[in-house]
């Protein structure tokens, strides 16, 4: 790519990046960092999350609208589960050369367009020549101090509570070999409607940033974590940073329709959340117009038993992390 | 890699990092983010950079603590051209399987130890399996609210300034295909030494944070950029953003031992601090134990000429960026 080209990218990049929150972004795109501030009695919460060509896409299967909009729904969605109200996001990507023209442009629509629906600016970030495509997604959100929910807040007695349905991405990953990218574009134009489809909750997963939000403000949950690795492994990383056990009841499971057990235990990148809450507090059915199923509960943790298991009719089980390994 | 290396490698880091500086680091590796807050009156510089096997390192050339080093480094020199104090970085490593064992451990070990040097704590990160290795390290720093040093206030008439030397990265780079891992462990431990060798400058580059803070605390420079790209580039960017030209002395430059001039203006990588102040204003010789030397002045920017020029015994030319391109 010449000098000149890059130069247009950025400043394409730069005159579409939607407008930060008042206050908190003091300086952003063009120096050698950005400069932000949180609001009186708030903290930043800041996480970040890599999505590289072959492990965590496909460039033959998923437009590049979609990969821009799930690299940055795997931040939003860690804001989310700490009752996080995004700010900022600081974009890295490098891609080869043949990529740094229109597959460029059409990954920044789709990930800013969700960065505007979610009303978070783009302060920074990376651009590179690489051997394959690389993008790196940096998410600051800001929290009141000291309330952020953790992982390691939950209690034994405590019930265990999902959002959303479990297992629509798996399922739409399994539709995706089959997937040309005109019938993305359609699936695209259908994501606002109430009917997704496992392949749209694949491609255009949505971070549960309101309802995070909604649990924070109504201070009813005690721990929660995102589902992006699948149930069963982050159940675990909860229970483990909490110290405690928690049995699933597989027939409260919110499967996706069209969706397998299994895919709905260890699929991943469901993006929902997982919280829990002490059995006195009531949780609505809808939690801003997500729904929210009871799933299971937190026990005291035996270290010599298997920390969570599943109970069917049949049986009560170990289950074991089966989702989503960093290396694997 | 088994994903009990994968827990292994996590706890080899947890249990290795650095303190956080007092009170701004709330919570750290472990959740879904790293919760952060600047002390009262601060606000938070933040910066993110890639780093790219077969572009900005070489597996077969560069020692693992090598780009361990360097990856870290672009960030605290990004946040040294603030005046910013370094507080936390954030690490994402995606590695081939057959890096994730030694190699990886060893990327952290040159990582770790700089960070730890500079007094900057690992608050979270990514980790994954990856066709090639890339890194993107994200550092966040503190500045009194509104002092930071920016590229934007650059005025004509003030005196240009450069930190240290110029052209040993590059020079180094030039030696680097001959080195063997052995050697490259000598050079390493030459390091604390004063006299740096091209190579050493090349593979454990010294990020001017001392420099930033004093030059902010002093209220002397009026723009700062640190030197990645190159100081053709650099200073382009410097007079674009401020919207200035600037003249560059040849005779001025403070090329380094065995560098060449054409090194010197265009090498990059030399993370050395270029930094303008009015005349009136006296700035030492050294800055926290390195040289400081004028090399230009700042021009009103005619539209109609190149903004910035070299001048040398002979002639004075338009001095055009060919430091790094990020697509080259």
């Amino acid at each position: 790519m010449a000098r000149n080209s890059e130069l247009a990218l950025i400043r394409m990049i730069r005159r579409r990046v939607p407008a930060a929150p008042r206050g908190q972004v003091r300086l952003g795109i063009g120096d050698d960092c950005a400069l932000l501030r949180p609001r009186a009695g708030e903290e930043f919460a800041i996480t970040t999350d890599l999505s590289i060509a072959g492990r965590h896409f496909w460039l033959a299967t998923h437009p590049p609208e979609s990969i821009g909009h799930r690299a940055i729904t795997r931040g939003l969605s860690d804001l989310a589960a700490m009752g996080a109200r995004p700010v900022a996001a600081f974009v890295s990507l490098a891609v080869p050369q043949e990529l740094s023209g229109e597959w460029t442009t059409r990954f920044y629509d789709g990930l800013l367009e969700l960065a505007k629906a979610q009303k978070t600016t783009l302060a920074g970030g990376d651009l590179s020549e690489s051997p394959i495509a690389v993008a790196d997604v940096v998410l600051v959100g800001s929290v009141p101090a000291g309330r952020a929910l953790l992982r390691s807040a939950a209690k034994p007695g405590q019930a265990l509570y999902v959002t959303g349905t479990l297992g629509g991405s798996a399922a739409g990953l399994a539709q995706l070999p089959e997937l040309a990218d005109s019938e993305s574009k359609a699936v695209r134009q259908r994501r606002g409607a109430d009917n997704f489809t496992a392949l749209a909750l694949h491609l255009y997963p949505q971070p549960r940033v309101a309802q995070g939000l909604w649990l924070l403000r109504n201070r009813v949950a005690t721990a929660a974590i995102d589902l992006s690795d699948g149930l069963s492994t982050d159940l675990a990383h909860l229970c483990e940073e909490s110290g405690v056990g928690a049995e699933v009841d597989a027939e409260l499971l919110p499967v996706h329709p069209g969706a397998t057990l299994q895919q709905a235990l260890h699929g991943g990148e469901d993006y929902e959340l997982l919280f829990t809450a002490p059995e006195s507090v009531r949780i609505p059915k809808s939690i801003a117009g997500v729904p929210a199923t009871q799933i299971g509960r937190i026990l005291r943790h035996n270290p010599n038993q298997p920390a969570i298991s599943l109970k069917t009719a049949q049986s009560t089980k170990p289950l074991e992390p089966k989702g989503w390994q960093h290396f694997a």
